[in-house]
């Protein structure tokens, strides 16, 4: 079957926000095995968006709608789709007192603009918006499906998901089973060069690469009638891939590293400090913003002065001075003194030149040196990175969060 | 005139890539006073291509294309366009020879299907790609324009801003001003209902809200014939919008919060520290993000367990024990005792329940103390926050940066 996707809304065509909607439900409709050949956009202009209206019911056999389904006189999109299809729309008194409630339940005034978004075609499924008061509908004629969803991705992506999903699959005869394998330490061509073979002979199941900051994550997907068929369909694909990429291979559940290495310190009941020079706290936020760091995470300390590196870190000022603080040396002393002084079971540390200044012949912009201080041990990597100040920082982050994640596999 | 935007790239239609091109260049066309009505996505297929591009060069003046203008067979964008204006493309020498150094000095091998890069219509104008190999094209006929980019962002953002935009100007007879206030402290519905008559009356300069992870900037625009007069048109509106929003308005020219931090700690040659717990590292990177930043940041900590708040910034057990840690006592104690430990000037401080558990009676989940010491005073502010974790985390992070810029704004 054919799809189409149609966005309106002038705030897309003026580009005052990126229209991640299309992508959202390009992403699902290509996996059903839909062919999704188009996406426009097109404002809130009568005679335009009716013309944009005609061709998509045309030539597609599915049209999924976003935008346009508010209370005001510019939103357009359910009365100029129903009029193509020969449909009329007219008040559903349920909807209406649906309505009335939620204004009411909120102490919102209720004025009878608002009665638009309680009016569709008869035999139009409604679908619940959970999150805004408009809601959405799929409208059918004469073998055309037109799927009409609100434009904000907050309200569209869980209605997506829960309504639209089991009526796509229902039409399609698909039930997706997806898996993301999530992948550190080679590039996306390298990966796609070692999986060539799989990924030209694909079929179900489909595999799909993307890249992610600093990392490449493969989607999985199979068609299939049940989840236990998707899983028996997906498996051996998955197997395939994990024994040709071996340990680069982190999560085979769509998991972070950050949250793979909290998940394993939370399991092992074992604690972690954070000791950052040129990351500068990132390592530690991105592990505060997983709900329930505290059952493992200590303290940070974002030593930027080799004030502080001394000072809170115990850093021997002989070491800065006969090493320099982007040193082996430097970055050993940082993660014992941070493990020492803090009590947990590892600490990790990182010291280098982010830039774009900074940085010696030895150890140009980029440099970097991550140790990580465990029980009877003391491991430093040197990493070496290009790009700009945010993307050296972010890749410096992901090298820490994977040497912890390496060394907590084999505990 | 009417401008259309025509993608063409079979990683958009499946959702793989945002069309953030798109936008990027939807927000250039329309202040230079080019009408945008539609934004098509087509894939990489002769007979669709043709068609969309024949449907937009008879609708519109300008056509923006993007991808498809690489050197591989299904890049198809160059052809399809010069053949639907009655062009033919043919290969141009110079281009070529340039291309052919490009690879040579790269050390990769020169394929002869690479020449389909440096093949163009005569009289085209070519448009250099400082960041890949594909060069874009402007061809006209027939008093229609049509632009052609290469598809990647990194390599489309810049060769827009330096090549098309001086071609853009010229093709309107307009030129840009713009400057970006941007603003902490009231929503975007309070913001446009407080300049209600000056958003609705607007011609030139024109002014527009963008909505930023909490907060809003406003993009004032003025067509003009040059920078001078820009300057002129702008500064009136940008004077009376100030005059009602006050002193919410934290920059004129574009800053962020910390930039403006950052910015002034740095003029006033004062220093600072930052003590954290539920943004956990966030304010610290934030700061760390910017190049320059040790001229002023000396260190941080995050002290997320009541341990670290007592051993690493001398929080008094007594007063965790009396009004736990999420409490304006704490926060004095934190700031305070980072200032005195660090040796900074300033000192920064914040303690809240980020959620989704934690949270009392008294202080619920998104409850935020955040602490200012200077010398001579400590300040706290009490800030109640709604959302997720991250939302609450981001916010609260804005919420620590504005108290300092507004105390730095008073010295």
């Amino acid at each position: 079957m054919i799809a189409e996707i149609v966005s309106v809304g002038t705030e897309l065509l003026m580009g005052q926000v990126v229209n991640t909607d299309a992508q959202f439900i390009a992403q699902r409709l290509a996996p059903l095995g839909f062919q999704v050949f188009y996406h426009t956009t097109v404002g809130d202009n009568v005679k335009r968006l009716t013309a944009v209206v005609h061709q998509a019911v045309e030539r597609s056999d599915v049209v999924v709608f976003t935008g346009g389904l508010g209370p005001t006189d510019d939103d357009l999109t359910k009365e100029t789709v129903a009029s193509a299809l020969g449909l009329t729309v007219e008040l559903i008194p349920e909807e209406a007192e649906r309505l009335r409630k939620h204004f009411e339940t909120r102490g919102y005034a209720f004025t009878p603009n608002n009665l638009k978004q309680a009016s569709f075609p008869k035999g139009a499924i409604i679908l619940p918006n959970a999150f805004g008061t408009a809601p959405g509908c799929i409208m059918t004629a004469e073998n055309k499906t037109a799927i009409l969803l609100p434009g904000p991705p907050r309200e569209l992506f869980p209605m997506f998901q829960n309504h639209v999903m089991p009526y796509l699959e229902q039409l399609s005869g698909n039930k997706l089973y997806s898996r993301e394998l999530r992948i550190f330490g080679k590039g996306e061509s390298t990966i796609t060069y070692e999986l060539s073979d799989i990924i030209e002979s694909q079929t179900n199941p489909t595999v799909a690469p993307y890249v992610k900051t600093g990392e490449v994550s493969l989607r999985v997907t199979a068609l299939c009638q049940n989840e236990e068929e998707g899983e028996q369909l997906a498996r051996p694909m998955i197997s395939e891939i994990i024994s040709r990429l071996g340990d680069i291979v982190y999560s085979t559940v769509g998991e972070s590293l950050p949250e793979t290495c909290a998940r394993m310190l939370t399991d092992d009941r074992q604690t972690l400090a954070v000791a950052e020079s040129c990351t500068g706290g990132l390592i530690t936020s991105e592990l505060v913003a997983i709900p329930g760091c505290s059952t493992f995470l200590l303290e940070g300390c974002v030593a930027y002065s080799d004030a502080a590196k001394v000072s809170r870190l115990g850093v021997n000022q002989a070491t800065l001075d006969t090493f320099g603080a982007v040193s082996e040396q430097c970055a050993r002393e940082m993660a014992e003194g941070m493990r020492l002084s803090s009590g947990a079971n590892y600490a990790l540390a990182t010291t280098g030149f982010a830039g774009p200044d900074g940085g010696t012949e030895e150890n140009p912009v980029g440099t970097l040196y991550i140790a990580l201080a465990r029980p009877g041990e003391t491991l430093v990597k040197r990493v070496s990175l290009f790009g700009e100040r945010a993307r050296i920082r972010e890749h410096a982050a992901l090298h820490a969060f994977d040497m912890l994640r390496r060394k907590l596999c084999l505990e």
